[in-house]
Order: structure tokens, then C-alpha cells, then sequence
């Protein structure tokens, strides 16, 4: 590849540890020249949208996550002081837990229970992760999803620990079915232990909340706030990301720092010099503005294997939208996945070289190996150089391939760059929605799912009515409850039934001529 | 959707606990007669393969995963006697573990690392996360990468714990970088405890590899084979996945049922009683046979997590593949990924219900919720029935905007039917690789990565060798090593290597005129 080219597009950022490499993507001069009108107003909206517009026009809320790394930009003394102040009162409640003036029953908390579901588990989960270290000064768990097996497992390491454990609720909207079913099985869980779970619970969610109003009558130990206008995903900045990470030991002013320092980088409004601007751009130059190609992202670094989990998230939910802003039907989106090298090198990299071209590359490089030194694995090479050497291999390879590949580079992993590189997504996934005119703030679909489910529960409630000692099929059930377009979730809801003793519901005869009986 | 198109094509298998429904992709029996000459010869040439040919040509090799769990089916009294030979070894020296009769320097031993990447790692730690209980007999940790930082992070969790540890190093070819240089950072940490690592170690690698000499020569306590007709991605029921699930305390044999069921059931010749060969043909349906679509495997379970990850590595492995067998340049592949319902309908999902339609799905529905009762969360429901509404919900909303999409059901998570998904989807990649014509057995890509980084670390070395305490650019070394085309990668490792401060370069003034020194 070209070196000049390589020099010629570099951004990079000495004073921050960071570089992006788009150098080999397939464009030119005379395409970005084209890109300038689009540019031009993503600054523009990003503008305004940091000045508190209506970003977020189908829930009409102002987009604010970036204030939260720089509360004095926010558009109200009222708002900035909102933000310094939780902040504050983050840092004392992780203090007072640390020393131990805020205990459990059993003594200074030692366990961090964080119960909460995408946007309040992600984050949080990535930046746990990928900042652990053996000093850290709480072990962090998480309960993410509605799995009663899942929900033992974690309980299984908290045994005998519940009277050292905080736990920390969070949910947005204060509604969601997740976390409270996990916050309800917890606290079941301490009550069995003849602990008060409001003794060892605080809660972060929006004023006034079903979760709040739960929190506030039983006393929780603390309360604080999510705001409407931090959406669940760009929430790791908010009280949702950072009080886990503050409980655990992570330097979180550093986040904050490494996050307003990429925020400030990204307001630039020349691409050239713009990293979001100019990786939003790289987006719409490998999908065609339309997601027609994969986002693969592979970190060679054990410590960011979630930060493509993350970025699917991010990327997907902000993205993968059916209208545009003017209603027209659109179905956008990027699709996300990877995990990290050179382990995937050993997986699916074999299709990336040489399989179907539906996707294009984006690498990230850390440049420090470890905290210590590493021993020679043979004359001449650490273990670190063979991770250096198959992450430019690879690129090298897909390259002489002509796979488009982007490398961002970041000199260690640390709250500051953690906080860089999540601000970087953060501006590129808006910068990308504004060029191809969607809105990346809401999430239709995910209320739409929320529906499907109740309606399901709802179907689940009248079949149970209509159990008895009388064998029936599902399409004798289907029929008495009016629902005989829906048979095949009678039948489903019935084996799922059957297979939990608990129930009572028993299934005699085999397939689907099988008859349910409850007892 | 249709209750009857559901009964028509939904593959029961009873005994098994597990069905397959496809009735929610678009096809019908027109389209499945036209694939029946595809049909009949993916059978016939999976009868051949089961029977010993040479079913990857380029390598010249047998492929003979299906016999290690049926050794009476392998083509050779003495492969038959081999195999049931090391599946009692495994379970003689798991037993020994377990007993203390081989025991550490510490005592009894009770942690297990494993030492191995892609094929020798993605396998058993799919298994030990999907099937990990209280009760597990030793607590398993991986090794599976090249980078330092990681090394740490593990090591951290093992200290002073190593005398009481298991190292079980494995690589087919006993020649892989990334094992070698975690076992000999390994060797260097028992060593700096005053442990002889040899008497905590046992190996897995082919005969007379240089794993194999290296151990033998220092005397490990254990030695397993690895066969050249068992490819690494379809390893794990070899010594590579038994030997760490069986002394994680899982039971083996109750795995290696459920994947021999399963294999017994995809030698039907109908598809439609082959479950196999259905999902196959449904992946050729949504595709059309070209990759044309992503595969989203999305389990509603948390102890699946893993499960997609492990058929990323499988599928696109085996499928992403540039010629097909006749030599022609076709980029095959299918792109898979995912992680778990319902966490991921509030991170991903949105896209899929609205986003772009470059999808399919495969749910994966576990049916019972856990080893005890559920507590109420609401009157009527259980978190695990809101875990079956969420996954049945979505199935709907994803069905409704005609989003082609597969369900696969399984009873519960337990090592008969984590070996029958795995044994399902073995079968399914080599039906599809025949299906496309192409070779699902080799790799030639990975050996490829393997070739760069070597190049990239010979680099490393001129590099190295040209640092002094003159100052010089990258652009000079480039030049003095006759490396100017590749001078972006001299730039890279010199800024890896003065990062890392142990190799004492020196970097002064910025950006690409920076100069680096040797001390």
C-alpha cells in the first residue's frame, strides 16, 4: 500500500494516543469534494443538536450525551449544573461505599450487582471489562435479560455474598420488563437471606418512574437520575455507566476527559481533520449510504472483546431504521459483529480473505503491549510483536484483496482512551444518520417488541384459564379462546408450559395431536 | 402464520427433545423438488465421507469428526480402536485428576487452563460456559490469544493457585504461534514460582509435531492424540473438547450421545425428516446459495451466548471460501453472527425489525427455564415466560415484515443436547459446502495469515537490527532495509516498539518525521 496515501489521510492525534487510518478504503479526492454538502450539514445539525434542538424529533427530546462530558456546553445553567451535580454525588456514593460508611449487612460492600438490560447493560459491561485490573475495588456482575437460568448462575457466585452486595438498578424508562423481573427475582433472593434488599439497592432511572416510585417507598440506599434526553444506548456517560465503573475503581474523570477531548476533536469542520466526520464518511463510501456492506470490527486486545458487541448496538439500534426523516421508507442500516484478533484469525478471518466481499474491516491497534515486560518467545519477538505482526498481516492480505479496511490505533487501553474511542462512535454513528437523513435517537422497533410480548403473555393467561383435568389439544384450546390464527403460539406457549413442572401442566400423546391437562 | 404450513415441514424428533421449524422462510415444494438432484448428492457424498474418502481434496485428508462419536462407523478396525482408546484415556486421567492420584505440586488439582486457539478453543469454551454448574469439579480458564495484556488478566485470576493448576495445552498442528507463546509464558510463570511446569501440564497435538517432541522431551505428564482426519473447527468431540469438559466434570459421554442421536438423524435421505439437511437447504434458500444474506443466530438463553460465536467460526470457516472444487472463483461464504434473546432486542434488534432486510434468523428456544421453581414477576408469569413471550414476539414482528426466519428447539441446555446442536450443525456446513461445491474442510486463507505475520516479524527483526543511537526516520530505515514499498509497516512496528519501553527505542519530534533511536 501507499505510504504517501497512508500520510496523506492519516488523523492523527498525538496529544491523545489516537490515529484512524482510512487510507485503505477505495476513494479519492474528487469523491470527497462531492461528500462537502453532506459534510457540511452533519456540522450543521451536529451544531445544533449540541445546542439543544430537537434532535430526536419522533420523541421530541433534545440528543444531550455529549454534555454529559462537558456540562458547561449544555443549554441551560440548570441543566449543566444537573449534570456537574450527579457527577458529584457519583463520586461521594462510590467514595462512602469504598470506605465502608455506606455498608451492607455483612459489612463493606464488595460486590457490585448491576441489574439492567441493552443501554443500561452494554456499556457498562464493555467498560467493566475492558478497565479491570487485579486492584479493582469491587467485583462487578450483571444480571442482563430475562432468564430465570441465567439469573442462577449469577446468584450461584453471590452466595453467602448478598449481605456484601450492592445491587444497582437501572432502567431508563423505569418500565422495562428485564431489570424488573431481575430486580423482583433479587430481591426474593435477599429476603430468603433475611436481608432487606432496600438496604443494599440504589436505583438510576427517570423521575417519577414506575422503578423510581418502587425505589423511593422502600427506602432504597440512593437514587439518581436519568434524564430524557440521554438515550439508552449513549447512556455509559450518564449514572448508568458511570456509577458501576465508579464502584469498581475506575478513574472515571479520566473517561470523562478522554471523551470530551474526542468530542472536541469531532467538532471540526474539515473532514480531513475530523475523525468521526472522516470515518462516517469511510461508512457511506464502503455501504453505499445504504448498509449494502458488514461492518466487521476486530480489536487485536483481549481487554475490548465486548467493544464490538458495544458498537452493534450503537451502530445497529441508532441505524437500522425503516423511515427517513421525511417518512420515507428507507430500511437503513449497518450490520456489526466481530470479536477480536488474532484468535478470530484462527475462525472467521479464512472468509473475510478469501469468501464473499460483503463487508469491509475496521482494525483496532493498541500499541502497548502490557503493563510489565514480556519475555522473548523466541530471539527477537514477544508475544505482543506476534499480536502487532498478524493484525498488519491481515491487513496486509485483505488489502491485496481489495477489502476495504480502516485501522484506528490507540496507545493503551484506559479509562481515557475507553472514553475516546466511545465518543468517537458516538459523533459517527449521528454524523452517519444526518447524511443519509434518518433519525438516530429513537427505537420503534423495540417498543414494537416490548407489545409482541405482552400479547403473548396475555394469549399465555387465557390458555392457563382453560386448562383442566379434561385433555385438550392447542386447537381445541386455540378455538375456545377465539385465537385459532394463532395456534401455533397456543402450541408453543402449551410445550413450554408442560416442560415447567411447576405448572402442573402435563402433556400426554407426542407431537401436535398432544393433549395438555393441569391438575 | 400458518398452523398447518407449521405442522408440514416441522421436523419433531421426540426422543431427541429438539424440533426444527422452517415453515417461517419462503419456499415450497415446487422449489424443494428442484433441489432434490442437490439433495441426493449431498447425501451421497456425505455416505463417502462417512466411509473414509478423501473428502478434502487439497489436504488429501479423510474427514472423520462423525466417527469420534461412533467409533464402529470409522472405515478401519484400527481408527475405531484408537478412538474409543483415547475417549477411555480421557475419562481414566479426568477420574485421576478428580481423585488426586495425579495431583500438582499444591496438592489436588483444581483449576484447568487451557492453552489453544480458533478450533482448539472456541469448542470447549462454548461447552464449559454452556454447561457449567456449582458443581463443577475444576474451574476452567482459556488462553487463547497472543496478546500480553491478556496473558495477564488470566494469570491474575491464577495467582498463587498454579501448583493447583492444570495447563492443557492443544494445537492440531503443533506449530501455531499463539499456543506456543501462551505456553511459554505459562512455562515462565510456574517456573518463576518454583514449579516445574512439565508436572502440570498434558498436551493434545498430533503425533510427532513439534508440540509433540517438545513435550515428550520435558516430560508432560499426559499426552492425547490429535488425528489429521479431524479438522479443528469440528474438534470437539477429539481430546481437544473431551479432555477439558470431562475434567470440568460434564459428562462426556451424555454429550457424545446426543451428537451420535443427531448424526443417526441427518443420514436420513428425505429432507424433510433430516433436520440437516432442511436447515441446509433453508440457508441456500435465504442466500441463494451465494452468502447473499447474513445468518443471525439469536439463542434465548444466556448459557448459548457463546453458541453463535462457535458457528461463526464453523460456518464461515468452512464456507468462505474463494474457489470452489472445481477450481473456479466463486467467494463463497456466510456471514454469521449474534449473541442472545432478549438482551439483544434492545441493542440490535431494532435493525432487524425495521432496518435492512440482509438477514436471516435462527432463533434457538430452550424450553425449560431453570433447575427450580420461578417465583411470580406479575400474576401468571414467570421471568421464563417473559422470555418465551419476548422470543415469541419477535418471531412474530420479524415474520410480519416477511423477515425469513428458523426456530430450533431444544428442551433444556445439557450435554446431550449441546451435542446435538453441535452434531446439527456440523452435518448442516458439510450438506451446504456440497450444496455450493466447494471444500468445507480446509483453510488456506488462515495459513496465509500465518505467512504475513511471519514477514511482518522478519521486518521486526531488520528493523531492529538498523536502530541505533542515530537518529533515523522510518523513511531511512525503510529505505536501508530496501523496504520503501512497505514503509507504512516500518512506520507501524517502530511505533509499537517504542511504545513498549522495554526494547528501548526512543521516538522524538512527531507525526511521520519522527525519529526513533536505539539505546
Amino acid at each position: 500500500m501507499s505510504w504517501e496515501r497512508f500520510k496523506k489521510y492519516l488523523i492523527n492525534l498525538d496529544k491523545l494516543g489516537f490515529s484512524l487510518d482510512v487510507s485503505r478504503v477505495d476513494f479519492d479526492d474528487a469523491w470527497l469534494s462531492s461528500m462537502e454538502p453532506k459534510i457540511k450539514k452533519a456540522v450543521a445539525d451536529m451544531k445544533a443538536l449540541e445546542g439543544g434542538s430537537i434532535a430526536n424529533p419522533d420523541e421530541k427530546r433534545m440528543v444531550g450525551h455529549y454534555w454529559l462530558r462537558a456540562p458547561k456546553l449544555a443549554p441551560s445553567k440548570e441543566l449543566s449544573d444537573a449534570i456537574s451535580e450527579n457527577l458529584s454525588n457519583i463520586k461521594a456514593f462510590a467514595k462512602k461505599v469504598h470506605s465502608g460508611e455506606i455498608k451492607g449487612s455483612d459489612g463493606k460492600f464488595k460486590y457490585v450487582l448491576c441489574i439492567g438490560i441493552g443501554g443500561s447493560a452494554l456499556g457498562p459491561q464493555f467498560v467493566s471489562e475492558a478497565l479491570s485490573t487485579p486492584k479493582d475495588k469491587m467485583k462487578v456482575l450483571f444480571l442482563d435479560n430475562t432468564d430465570p437460568d441465567g439469573y442462577d448462575i449469577v446468584f450461584s457466585q453471590l452466595k453467602g455474598k448478598l449481605g456484601r452486595t450492592l445491587a444497582v438498578v437501572a432502567s431508563k424508562s423505569g418500565g422495562t420488563p428485564e431489570p424488573r423481573n431481575a430486580m423482583l427475582e433479587a430481591e426474593e433472593k435477599w429476603k430468603a437471606e433475611g436481608l432487606d434488599f432496600a438496604k443494599h439497592a440504589v436505583v438510576t432511572t427517570g423521575v417519577g418512574s414506575k422503578l423510581y416510585n418502587y425505589a423511593k417507598e422502600r427506602g432504597f440506599l440512593e437514587f439518581f437520575p436519568m434524564w430524557d434526553w440521554v438515550g439508552g444506548r449513549t447512556s455509559e456517560f450518564s449514572a448508568v455507566g458511570l456509577l458501576p465503573a465508579a464502584l469498581q475503581g475506575i478513574k472515571i474523570d479520566s473517561m470523562i476527559k478522554g471523551a470530551a477531548k474526542m468530542d472536541a476533536a469531532t467538532r471540526a469542520k474539515s473532514a480531513l481533520s475530523n475523525p468521526a466526520m472522516m470515518l462516517a464518511l469511510m461508512w457511506y463510501k464502503c455501504t453505499g449510504g445504504k448498509g449494502l456492506k458488514d461492518m466487521v470490527v476486530l480489536p487485536y486486545k483481549d481487554r475490548l472483546l465486548l467493544f464490538s458487541r458495544y458498537l452493534q448496538q450503537l451502530v445497529m439500534e441508532s441505524l437500522g431504521k425503516e423511515l427517513d426523516l421525511d417518512g420515507n421508507r428507507v430500511e437503513q442500516g449497518i450490520a456489526v459483529y466481530g470479536n477480536k484478533g488474532s484468535t478470530d484469525q484462527h475462525a472467521y478471518v479464512q472468509q473475510l480473505r478469501d469468501g464473499i466481499n460483503n463487508y469491509f474491516l475496521t482494525f483496532i491497534e493498541v500499541l502497548r503491549d502490557r503493563g510489565g515486560e514480556s519475555p522473548e518467545v523466541e530471539p527477537g519477538a514477544t508475544s505482543g510483536d506476534y499480536l502487532q505482526a498478524f493484525m498488519l498481516g491481515t491487513r496486509e492480505a485483505v488489502s491485496a484483496k481489495n477489502r476495504d479496511n480502516i485501522t484506528i490505533t490507540v496507545e493503551d487501553v484506559s479509562p481515557f482512551s475507553v472514553g475516546l474511542l466511545i465518543a468517537l462512535y458516538d459523533r459517527t454513528v449521528g454524523f452517519y444518520a444526518d447524511m443519509v437523513n434518518i433519525n438516530a435517537y429513537h427505537q420503534p422497533g423495540v417498543e414494537a417488541g416490548k407489545k409482541a410480548a405482552a400479547r403473548i403473555l396475555e394469549i399465555k393467561r387465557k390458555i392457563s384459564e382453560k386448562l383442566s383435568s379434561t385433555p385438550k389439544t392447542a386447537d381445541e384450546i386455540a378455538k375456545e379462546i377465539n385465537l385459532e390464527n394463532d395456534t401455533e403460539i397456543v402450541f408453543k406457549v402449551l410445550k413450554h408450559l408442560a416442560v415447567n413442572s411447576q405448572n402442573g401442566v402435563r402433556a400426554s400423546g407426542s407431537g401436535f395431536d398432544s393433549s395438555f391437562t393441569k391438575e
